[in-house]
């Protein structure tokens, strides 16, 4: 996009000098399972994509506005190692608009990320953010939350907007259903993900310039009937998609029944492909996700408490603004490594905390994105060396309330 | 402050693996004379002190309530090779407080900051900032702006918060007077700055661990009147101090005053000792100051104007806001080396800054110090390569309103 001067070679905003290597991308995107757990569902593998290899299971961190609140490009890519994040088609349909974005050459290089980027279909956002809305068969009719205009979402225009960012993950249009929900409204509204999701991957296939070369994802929906999950699951894999999401998960049911529901899409969905659990979740239910057999998850929890002033440890829940912090020149985490942990003390963040000040965003951000991916590290490295069963004892036998 | 672990060798917040080559620091403060201009009062020099040397003349970043708005203290001693920056005694002493910052190790130690500090004497924000407050000959008693609270601030007391904050350069209590004022007025203000710089002076030779490894900087004072500004330095310079600073500049006088004021109390300070004009200016500003005999500055201008959204540039102004920069691929500034110019475009900075988002402050404000010191750098090297009239000539004939 610029030209090169003499300086630029080492100021590749994506790449740090302690970045990863990169594995080999392919130019398709396919899944490679390299490990499975012989006493749980869990799976480790490599998910390949034009814009790089990620490792899963994998955690992506939600850039909701083409950003990652508070950190650089450089920062996710290279410190934190993130190979995949997730951007919001709601956000950057309203602003700054995805035809702008496709003019100046799709989100990657817009927002200057060199790896993977996945994007929602827009369809949570409309249910959770939006003013008016309107759910008919053929989508949704929703007002802007920026400027009141009316918009519309349907199966086929969320996949055109997605086309215009060019993400390598594309998601459908669905309906989440709110909780709790009839049998019978879930049972409609399940039909009509399906019947959207049909219609997706029809318009995806003729319109994509190479669909192997991004992947679009149908959502398992049901609300909480195992009966429906799996009836969703059952419908969707007719599709051969490339990957599959559980979504409609964390809308207020208790744990136990978000667990069932990913037990009952997963029975049915295909073991050569990689499973998406929507929108999930606190640090110790990520290892109940995987040993649940699912590959990715993403969730605004680390970077939003960051900035509310909630950090996650090894030890348990920091909340930095409590006065026991105020002379204490303890990292957040003495066993973290990520750069905020290398050398600023609790003492100063609270400073920066009680301050209003921009840098406490900066470093609280990095640390709870980097507890999040050292976990999930963590769980894929025992699932491939056979000692997964051990660390999901060693998590759950931490206090419940740790984190 | 923390135990090392086996990766944290690697993530000392203040020295990235770009920084600069540390010049040798010395355990004493001592200002070095390497070259002056034959036409004009232009200097370079190299400062010495126990946190780094410094060279100049040099541009201080502002880090009002210890840290610098955005930057990490690695991105600023690291590929920003910020060798100096300012904190401000007011806030800190109002919050965290200066005797927690020095029981926590002292001001580098707290925010991790491993090169220079110069620390106000908190009489500027006293009068910009506060509420209630009055000025006697003893000091000035004031009101907090964060609640309310009295407090008050004497020659004394200023130097024992900033002894307790460990900064490498003091600044003494001064009186800096509203534009305009009577000349009886700014007589009377200017003598009792100079009795408080002497009060100061005894009292940090007495209270000083050791006096010559900090140094205390008077304050020439004297409104718009030469005649009190000659005299105010005439009788500060008999203090012997280490350095000298230039305050009640830009407090809404037309520029070519503030240039016969420096030009007035120049003509009286020793040439042996490094002169700082406070709070100044805008970059075209800054190679008139250095033409007339000044060795450091500092100013917000920089930072506070990034987040504002006005960017400095080699080719003037960008007003990230205007419609013009929606859709335009090119960086903030081609010519720029900063890590924001080699990667993000003005579209994407646009769209960050329309969104209000953290990274923009982040991306804009390194940006802008860049600029800063790259012109700083640019000065530096003229002065000592001997072509600064010609410098000095290409400054001026850029439009004057470029940036």
């Amino acid at each position: 996009m610029h030209a090169n001067g003499p300086c630029k070679a080492d100021h590749n905003p994506g790449r740090g000098p302690t970045s990863h290597p990169r594995v080999q991308s392919k130019l398709r995107i396919t899944f490679e399972l390299l490990a499975e757990c012989p006493q749980t569902r869990a799976r480790a593998g490599l998910l390949h994509t034009p814009h790089g290899t990620i490792e899963t299971p994998v955690f992506m961190p939600v850039g909701t506005q083409a950003t990652v609140k508070g950190l650089t490009q450089r920062d996710l890519a290279g410190e934190l190692g993130v190979q995949i994040l997730l951007a919001n088609t709601y956000h950057l349909f309203l602003r700054p608009g995805h035809e702008l974005i496709r003019r100046l050459g799709g989100l990657h290089t817009f927002m200057s990320w060199p790896n993977a980027i996945l994007t929602d279909s827009g369809g949570f956002q409309v249910f959770s953010l939006s003013g008016l809305r309107k759910i008919t068969d053929e989508g949704v009719v929703f007002q802007s939350h920026l400027d009141g205009d009316l918009h519309s979402f349907t199966p086929e225009s969320t996949v055109d907007v997605q086309l215009a960012l060019g993400s390598d993950i594309l998601m459908m249009l669905d309906e989440c259903p709110e909780y709790p929900v009839s049998h019978e409204y879930a049972r409609t509204s399940m039909e009509r993900t399906v019947r959207w999701a049909r219609q997706a991957m029809a318009h995806y296939r003729r319109h994509a310039t190479d669909p192997s070369r991004q992947a679009l994802f149908p959502i398992v929906q049901g609300s909480m009937f195992p009966d429906l999950r799996r009836a969703c699951a059952e419908a969707l894999v007719e599709l051969e998609a490339e990957g599959y999401a559980i979504g409609g998960l964390s809308v207020g049911e208790p744990r136990p029944l978000s667990m069932e529901m990913v037990e009952a899409a997963e029975s049915i969905l295909p073991r050569s492909r990689p499973r998406y659990a929507m929108g999930v979740g606190m640090p110790a239910e990520l290892p109940e996700y995987v040993a649940r057999g699912v590959d990715m998850m993403d969730c605004v929890l680390p970077s939003r408490n960051a900035r509310n002033g909630y950090l996650f440890t090894s030890q348990g829940r920091v909340i930095i603004k409590h006065a026991r912090y105020k002379d204490d020149p303890a990292p957040v985490d003495e066993n973290c490594r990520c750069y905020t942990c290398s050398g600023y003390s609790r003492a100063y963040l609270r400073h920066l905390f009680q301050s209003g000040e921009i840098l406490y965003a900066v470093l609280a951000t990095r640390h709870n994105l980097q507890r999040y991916l050292d976990i999930m590290r963590q769980i894929r490295q025992a699932i491939l060396s056979g000692s997964f069963p051990e660390c999901l004892r060693t998590f759950r036998s931490a206090s419940p309330d740790a984190e």
